[in-house]
């Protein structure tokens, strides 16, 4: 377990029974939580602190017990700590261990405390760093992508709609966008990260404790701006967990839009961009194969963080108010979203410095048909109506098929009234990928001057505060 | 559609075919987006009248749209739009109405314009409305659970963990933990709808125009804080509609537990509230139900949108940059999000306020064994290792069974050491539910002290700011 | 509603409130379960001619209410159906129009049947009918694949892994890839329709009914194999929609990677497939586009109805025995994921029909490298262990960078032994992507005579039994 | 990894670069496929045994393999085998440990395999053998319902709808409700089951080998009845796993709301059954607590598996044929699916074999109210439209009130006409809940003789054929 309050049977002055085998199996989750010991050890350091100042302990015991405490985190650190069948959960083994090591006062540091207090508090701990630590990567990331955005201003290359080129672009515009997104989340993990502001810890079981807790000093302690409000809330909600599994689901699902670019970008038939050797692997069979696994790996990122929030959800959902032990798989859950997300971030840092584009194939992909909007928007300057100009160009299009649209053009001004025709005929013959770029008008554009404000403002949105 | 750049065949000069009639059914979309009427017409007239400021319209022009759009707004609001086959999308709509009303200007309205920012800038438009009303029920609803919480301060009832009574708590502390998570999901709504500040409008189809348009304008007109950043992100990524289903959901998973309470609290089992005849239903077959059917729909709140939730990111996860037409069902999938949630937040407002508890039933629910951590407790302030407390009340509550704790001490302290043992029994003797409610000590617990302190604290949290 | 015993306030004699306005309103499932209009129409002309054999209903009632139903039918097919804002479901709705129609003998219709066994009877005939429809139209796409498959047997392109070119493989295989796992889904749909086998009716509201109805001779009218065994199974269970849901789940993830294949493949970048202009559409703002709409919607299938599989049984769990008014969305769970998907399937078979492809530009795909295999299996032969004929080729390829493997070949000689060298290197030289179809030695492969097998297998096993 | 072709560098000569770091971190998937280990040894014998008639391995070199993976198999056996960090995958790590214990040999092993058929084939492997265990075990769990449904037949309880009492049933009604539910399982399994007919062994890495394979007689050797099909779709495609993962879902879902049924019919406000101390747990601070982990751990079953469903289909959408890296999780995914949803069977098994139930209780729940529907049915045997009883009994209820129905109709009858008054309020006073139960007529139904024929039918709907 952790998280409910079913303890070994040792507990249990109350049971005639051992528990039966299954249950005990299913129940153990210290496999899992095992990975809260720091936190724990933290939290009870705080804890028992507070019981000597409030009366409740002596100094003699807490000192005891945070010497204690010190030296299971050592054994911790070195890899040392051995769990034992009977290990239920990390507060379980936490407690047993020092109860070997300094007898007596072991007994005491339970005071006042359930394990439903507890484990929220060591999950928000944990928590609160793992966010921070997620919006510092996401930073790194947006930090990589500016500074290739920084190298591509002037590279041209097609965007997209509907995977078909849409428009001419620049490899800035296209890590711009990946940037954009990225500072939506880090504002979105420092939003939640402020919102992990309550300490759980002396909420009790379930309605609070006879004893005179002071809960604003633990609080304090391990760096809450407050005790949380209610008790049943605080020790029956995982609100907490799943606010953190949509964060990173999204981040995921940003990523996820990289790794299909990577994926078939660097396609043989797209040739657009290279990942060095060290970023792929080879086949176990094909000698021939140099396979993008990590662009791949990150194009799977998000779908299963989605699916762990669902899950998430569908397991507090529908309990009633307080700790119910359907919440067992909480941290699990919650493990593997944030994990398999803040990997593919990591592998999407080091795919955005170490992937090299090819210009040229890049600027051979502005296909003349990239003019088309060009052209429209040209005809409006000239004082056509939009539609009619989209539809005109429509036709221009089809005239040229894969040639130019001026040799398109040329045909359709013969059978339709084109404004301005001989000199926008001109303006179109002498028309690169290059002039459409910085052709570009809108802040927001692909114009290497409006990638240039996107950079200072996407900069300046991540700054920490 | 809505949100892509596919319009009718009558747009194209390019096509030699019109549309196959499959394809036309399961592209049109206008069944769906014809709910951002509103938000449309409102993007257009800031659209237009910047393109105005800027010299790509007449006044004239300008103004025959504005009226135009007038017309088609009076006939939304009157029920008396139609829709054509044609139709495929709320914008195209909205656009060819406005061309019969009143011709050649209405054919410059999509000038600089695509509908991939048109349809995120209706969306966005939309989103700001509805999260900002969804805070205001929120508010509402928690408005409901502080007057209820107002009156159950000394109302004692069970508080429970799995399922299982824990502890003597109140009336007042089971609605605050309620409203205290009700609070955590003002706030989470509120930092989305801060969020929500960059107008996409002005993106173009996806790297932006060719024409001097003034974004800053229409962001300004349409309410935004800045235009949005990167032409590609704004056109193409669909992470503020996962970030609302997000909220959404969460909200609808408190909702679901409070639903789980209201069904079986009020089953004749428990007893412990009714709910009047209007909020409950009968039964087709038989003749005596009087069915809680409006508790259940609060419960099955939040598991359809934790499902949509995965959808839309399943659907966003792994597309390339710039709109897909993939994304044509974001918006089904956000408004039944949004609604289903919202609908069950005005029933729980309804049931929270309709309810009535019975007393009697729940001071008889506080049944002795509720003593045991009193008695724990008790024995720790007289000086004995909560773990021996612990150990030893339980031996105190198997001799009890179904009577008083105090019998069951009666028995061990024949054959255990206890300290203080004569005043703790005559305390324990004396003890009542209420006398438990009021002797808790902690911040954030049911005593009624502690839950008017929360009341307060919840009631500064949810303040508009 | 529709599934629950929830009625309009009409019917009960027992309360004295109207029903809430919002209750009502969320309440009411007719504007989804209008659709299951013809199926409770058929239900009640079974029940009703059962009422009559059992001796609960005269000759004279009987025939009323099927001439009255067969008028409602009637309306229903003719769109002139009106529903009231009082019909809560499609079964209220029916009810009350016959009772308009033919008066009383419409007020002993529901005599012996709840509107729990109602509906799931509804449902089960209904989901007979779209999943054996369903299966057609699999078979229907795997017709359209085997057809296409037998034109491009001897066409050669590449096979994928990771996105990258793996073998030299053919358009016949490509196409039977799909095939295959179409006949799997034709087969999983044939269980899953084979398991509909059991009629609802007669179950009553829980526990069964206190008159002696038939059940045997309704289940037999309308076409089941059995009437159900449990009533309160039968009456609170959905697991037929979940089963419904998970098998459209399974082949929208087909489809929706056949759609990722159309999109890319239909790129200028791939250039490999032609989509006709009927199956793409424009852009409202760029002239030139030709949008795969149809392919993209394709490439979305699958991911909303996984997530409508999670919703359903995150609805379903946890409930009590019987039927729960959580339930209510039950339905249009059910149709949206069964539409989507149906819908995909439809796109699909035009797609697969109507796509052209560049057999010239699928061979020049056909690049050397994927000669790699090739030579490893031919040292094989030629006696080399597998490992060390993996690491030498490994070697020509670094050494032939994009030249052929023969030129690699020649260095890697100089410096390795080399078994039949000359033998090999004579071959490798002449070695053609056709002559390297043609030498795939295993069934299954893309060998032209092993796929001529394969479309024999695959149409016998979706041969209807 | 495992699944996809991307080994270890070793295996590549063509790379002039070492695998980055946190990509041969995330890459490694031998923590979750180990558990593989027993299929892998038993696929590799069956293919080397092919090799060897076929002439690619000599008899000498395939008895060395066979001897070496005998060793392989008992250090896997006896908990020996280590692991080192290069062992990518489980295939990678036997085929090192066999090229240590026998040397050359095992480098000729993996001729004419990729790891992509190999790892579907280990899959399908332990699919195989999952599903029928888990068919088997849901056998298990309906003898242990039909044991206490036999015990009973005759003891009365509520049927629920809504959560509301319904009807008088039984508590054989209630163990048969589930128990149909799992009679409908264990076919859905068994068509799992044969559907998991086909051995992708020998499909190569994805278009088939230049080798003389001989599938037929690996997928007999395998005890598969033929081999698969498609070379792509063998080695791309993870239908089975999803497919499984479906059927598991289902199987959680009905489990799950036994759970519901168990927690709250334990609590001390329903009081219907017990668990016996075994299956229940105590609180690290509430000494009173028995709570009902394992009934809470059932409840929690299915939701989980729905999310994982969900996932493993997001994962698979959209990918192009042949095998991804993206697919890398699919295992874990399958394994957390299964393995919590036979755990929740098996303390389901566990809970149902050991719960006594308070009929005192259960008998007293049936509460005078439930004679409505016997009331309303015996106004129609007299003759009254249903509808017209229906509304009549409504006013019985009411007049009522918390007394018997008899004390009701005496009201109602004053002002309304009843037909045969006089001897339905005879038999109305005369009737029992037992009287009610065996009153039922309908086949389905609780009546101890309907209960024993679902008894029979369940038998032997689940027999083995």
């Amino acid at each position: 377990m952790s998280g409910g309050d079913t303890p070994a049977r040792s507990l249990g002055g109350r049971f005639a029974e051992a528990t039966d085998a299954i249950l005990h199996r299913v129940n153990r989750s210290v496999d899992v939580d095992r990975r809260l010991w720091r936190e724990d050890i933290e939290g009870s350091k705080a804890h028992s602190a507070m019981l000597c100042e409030v009366g409740l302990l002596s100094v003699a015991d807490r000192d005891a017990i945070h010497r204690g405490l010190d030296t299971v985190h050592a054994e911790f650190d070195a890899g040392t700590f051995v769990f034992e069948d009977a290990d239920e959960d990390i507060h379980m083994a936490v407690e047993r261990r020092l109860g070997a090591l300094i007898g007596e006062p072991a007994r005491r540091l339970h005071t006042g405390r359930s394990r439903n207090d507890q484990v929220m508090t060591d999950t928000v701990l944990w928590l609160r760093r793992r966010v921070s630590s997620l919006a510092q990567d996401v930073r790194a990331y947006v930090d990589a992508l500016l500074a290739r955005a920084e190298e591509g201003l002037d590279v041209v290359m097609p965007s997209f709609t509907h995977s078909q080129p849409a428009q001419v672009s620049s490899v800035a515009q296209w890590m711009l966008a990946h940037a954009d997104e990225a500072a939506d989340h880090v504002r979105r993990l420092d939003d939640l990260a402020a919102r992990l502001d309550a300490c759980p810890l002396g909420s009790g079981a379930s309605a609070g404790s006879f004893l005179p807790l002071d809960r604003a000093q633990t609080a304090s302690a391990l760096g809450f701006a407050r005790s949380s409000t209610n008790s049943i809330a605080s020790t029956g909600s995982r609100m907490p967990l799943l606010d953190a599994v949509a964060a990173a689901t999204m981040l995921g699902v940003s990523l996820s839009r990289l790794g299909e670019e990577l994926v078939w970008w660097s396609s043989p038939q797209f040739g657009w961009i290279q990942l060095p050797d060290r970023l792929t692997t080879g086949s176990s069979l094909l000698p021939h194969k140099r396979n993008p696994d990590g662009a791949e790996l990150i194009r799977g990122a998000g779908k299963i963080a989605a699916a762990d929030f669902a899950a998430l959800a569908a397991t507090m959902a529908a309990l009633p108010g307080g700790y119910s032990k359907d919440l067992q798989h909480d941290k699990a859950i919650l493990f593997r979203a944030m994990d398999g997300v803040a990997d593919a971030l990591v592998l999407a840092v080091s795919h955005v410095q170490a992937l090299s584009w090819n210009a040229e194939a890049l600027r051979a992909a502005c296909v003349p048909q990239l003019a088309a909007l060009w052209l429209a928007d040209r005809l409006v300057v000239a004082g056509m109506a939009f539609r009619e100009a989209h539809h005109l160009v429509g036709a221009v299009v089809r005239e040229a098929g894969a040639g130019s649209l001026a040799e398109g053009l040329e045909i359709v001004v013969r059978s339709h009234e084109v404004p301005d025709a001989d000199a926008i005929l001109g303006e179109l013959r002498a028309l690169t990928p290059e002039a459409m770029l910085h052709g570009l008008q809108t802040a927001g554009s692909a114009a290497p001057s409006a990638a240039r404000a996107q950079i200072a403002d996407i900069r300046s949105r991540v700054a920490v505060r």
